[in-house]
């Protein structure tokens, strides 16, 4: 059994701990063994409890066989970056400046996976303050690459087998960059779908929750379960829920059609990647049509970094204010450059996900996704840096969804992620056309 | 005829012309020769042609005499702040460098008022760009004083019996102000319930469109025609707009309790406003208590001008671009602020609503409505300035309903306005608790 429980789906662990076929004591104490083992190579854990976990799949397992209604990810193990309050639980920030802060209240997703009686792993390590700065988190793939960041230890630790599923966040690139370089799947939904109540607050017109799994169906499942409406997060809407799981697991009507889009982040690909992206899209053939988008797009992108340092200068403040010269040296240029923005730049950034809007839903009225790298390249070497997000801010700016795709090899044999991204509203149909094309070029499902 | 028109409320006029009784021709003649003998002494019209007037009242008379149905406004003349846009009518928002401006497109509320028959008598004079600079209206109560601004030929326009009705728009105080200067009742619904599409864009986290009226009942009816859902405009929802009319002509169901709040404008008040605002509180007697607000609320109203200067600077970087040098002072004093206003600061202020809403809700639970100044005295003397807004930005910041009613008279003979504010969202018994107010106090209604 714990051979198996660290390659399979949330989906399928669930339906057999939902039977009793899988108990969920069992699979909670083959994955600690796994942990256990490999967590001094991979530093995936920012806090990780063995009894916590034990007791919790103790009760979940009563819970079941008293005979009540079990949850949708009833036993599901989940790890949750650090970044994201859990009560009586240590909630870090990756930052030295909240060492041992304990939270009196779960974020509104902490509280939807109890609802839902999901097995609460521990907190994943997160870069400082979900910034750029790296974290100890170590590529499963290659211990001497990075995991990406900022949600290296979500990223990570699923690529691990340690969990099959994990909770991260994005601001810039840190769901999709991190899950391209761990051989993950990532998936960022649409802005607002995910209440982020409860979650550290770095740029709020940015701030995406998003989800890592080894499979389409499990994002889907995890993502839809964390969906809702929140009055505390004002970008979170009343409307209903998307049927995420159902749409995904139905066959695609037609053949989807791709649009192939470099973006101004192209030139900074490597080899390996503008290769393999070229291969892809000739074998998809009639299926795929490269179209440009028009420069603007170029311009959005650096649109999004005056909001991105200039809404964290304001949301660091205290924690510039209490300790500015504990904080690395990422964070300390980004809050020097917010510092400076004036105010009349900040505003009129915002404006352009709405100027850019109407070019958007030109390319979505014609094609199901837009297919683009997930990163420059594969996981760099070294920890001295979490990767290039070129590829990442803009479509984080525009709130559209966006999933990685653990696809490719780059020629050190480190994996490479496809991005696909979808109209922002329509991300059942976005997973539906990912798990298409995650059988169709031989993802795991398809080796099955 | 033509001497009551001048003082009939519109739902008055409104039933006549419905019934017949009274010809829409007719009116506008009678209107048409009260402007012209009036206008220039008042100066309260951008743009006036009688002909456009005459050719709009003969084809609504034949709308009505072909037996189709009328609109809610049929044949209410209205007056339109010249900032909003009318198709093929100027619109040269009181600035030099928008000279001979005709939009293409007409703004939402002008397209509501056509589709509820309504009289367009012309565009009324705003102050340069709806801020402090001056515009040449007088005062109807006295031509040596200001009307207020920046709707100043809206409130002149109504205050001298030119029209019933009329449109402005408040950014700090640019409704409630002027209606207390010129005699007039002033209606700032809650923020977002009209759309401004179409309407200059100063500060887009404040610009609310008012009313002028003469009386509660045609400010609750023209506000709610003019109300909807516009998705160009994302400060408004699709949630039904308020019963307003129908819920302000109905009788209170208990006495209103009244919050008597000073805030830190106060200081500000003159002697004849101090005195008054004694005197009415003590003659209301055990349904009036003085309450203060927390200190945050001064802070707040700094925090207001922030977000006015920054968002004006982005807003009017065109016109700073193409004459700077043509804009008067104050414009230019405040867009230099704007230019140097850092974007942290600015972010910071937008919190200030939401921690501010707590507190008001208490009070709301309590009382009806907030009973306190409209402006810090009457109209000053002189066309040199448009007043003191300092009793209006904080209600304008927070969102709040707010009414100015002619109820007070200064020792100099000229009208005070007193300002009640309800809560946001509750238009309409802010509104029922107005009229209740205005009839208790002996205003025009009790006196007929």
């Amino acid at each position: 059994m714990s051979a198996t429980s660290q390659a399979e789906t949330a989906l399928a662990l669930h339906e057999n701990m939902k039977s009793g076929a899988l108990r969920v004591p069992d699979l909670a104490a083959a994955l600690i063994a796994h942990i256990e083992a490999n967590e001094p190579d991979i530093s995936a854990w920012a806090w990780f409890d063995p009894d916590f976990v034990r007791a919790q799949a103790e009760a979940l397992e009563k819970h079941r066989t008293e005979g009540r209604t079990v949850g949708r990810l009833h036993g599901v193990p989940v790890g949750i970056k650090d970044i994201i309050d859990t009560k009586r639980i240590p909630t870090e920030n990756g930052c030295v400046l909240d060492k041992g802060r304990v939270p009196k209240e779960d974020a509104f997703v902490v509280s939807r996976l109890k609802q839902h009686g999901a097995l609460i792993m521990g907190k994943t390590v997160t870069t400082e303050l979900a910034f750029m700065d790296p974290a100890p988190t170590r590529n499963p793939h290659n211990l001497e690459h990075t995991p990406g960041g900022s949600s290296s230890g979500s990223a990570a630790a699923v690529a691990a087998g340690m969990v099959p599923v994990a909770i991260g966040t994005q601001t810039g690139g840190s769901v999709i960059r991190p899950a391209s370089y761990c051989g993950v799947v990532g998936y960022k939904p649409t802005f607002g779908l995910i209440p982020r109540t409860g979650i550290l607050s770095e740029a709020p017109s940015l701030d995406t929750v998003g989800v890592f799994s080894r499979s389409v169906e499990d994002a889907a499942l995890l993502a839809e379960v964390l969906m809702g409406h929140d009055p505390k997060d004002r970008a979170t809407s009343d409307l209903p829920v998307p049927g995420l799981l159902q749409t995904c697991l139905s066959d695609v009507p037609v053949k989807p059609e791709f649009a192939f889009i470099k973006t101004s982040a192209w030139a900074e690909a490597d080899e390996d990647t503008q290769s393999a992206f070229e291969e892809l899209v000739e074998h998809l053939g009639g299926q795929c049509v490269e179209i440009n988008l028009p420069s603007q797009f170029g311009e959005a992108l650096q649109a999004r970094g005056t909001i991105h340092v200039a809404e964290m200068a304001k949301a660091y403040f205290a924690y510039a204010n209490r300790g500015f010269d504990q904080l690395g040296p990422e964070l300390q240029k980004a809050i020097e450059a917010g510092n400076r923005t004036p105010a009349r730049d900040y505003i009129s950034a915002l404006d352009w996900p709405r100027v850019l809007d109407g070019a958007l839903d030109e390319i979505f009225g014609r094609f199901d996704a837009i297919l683009t790298p997930a990163a420059t390249g594969p996981a760099p070497k070294g920890l001295g840096s979490t990767g290039n997000p070129a590829f990442n801010g803009l479509w984080t700016f525009l709130g559209t969804p966006a999933v990685s795709l653990p696809l490719l090899t780059a020629s050190n044999g480190m994996p490479m992620g496809v991005q696909l991204v979808g109209q922002a509203g329509n991300d059942a149909r976005l997973l539906r056309t990912a798990r298409w094309l995650f059988k169709h070029l031989g993802g795991p499902e398809k080796a099955e």
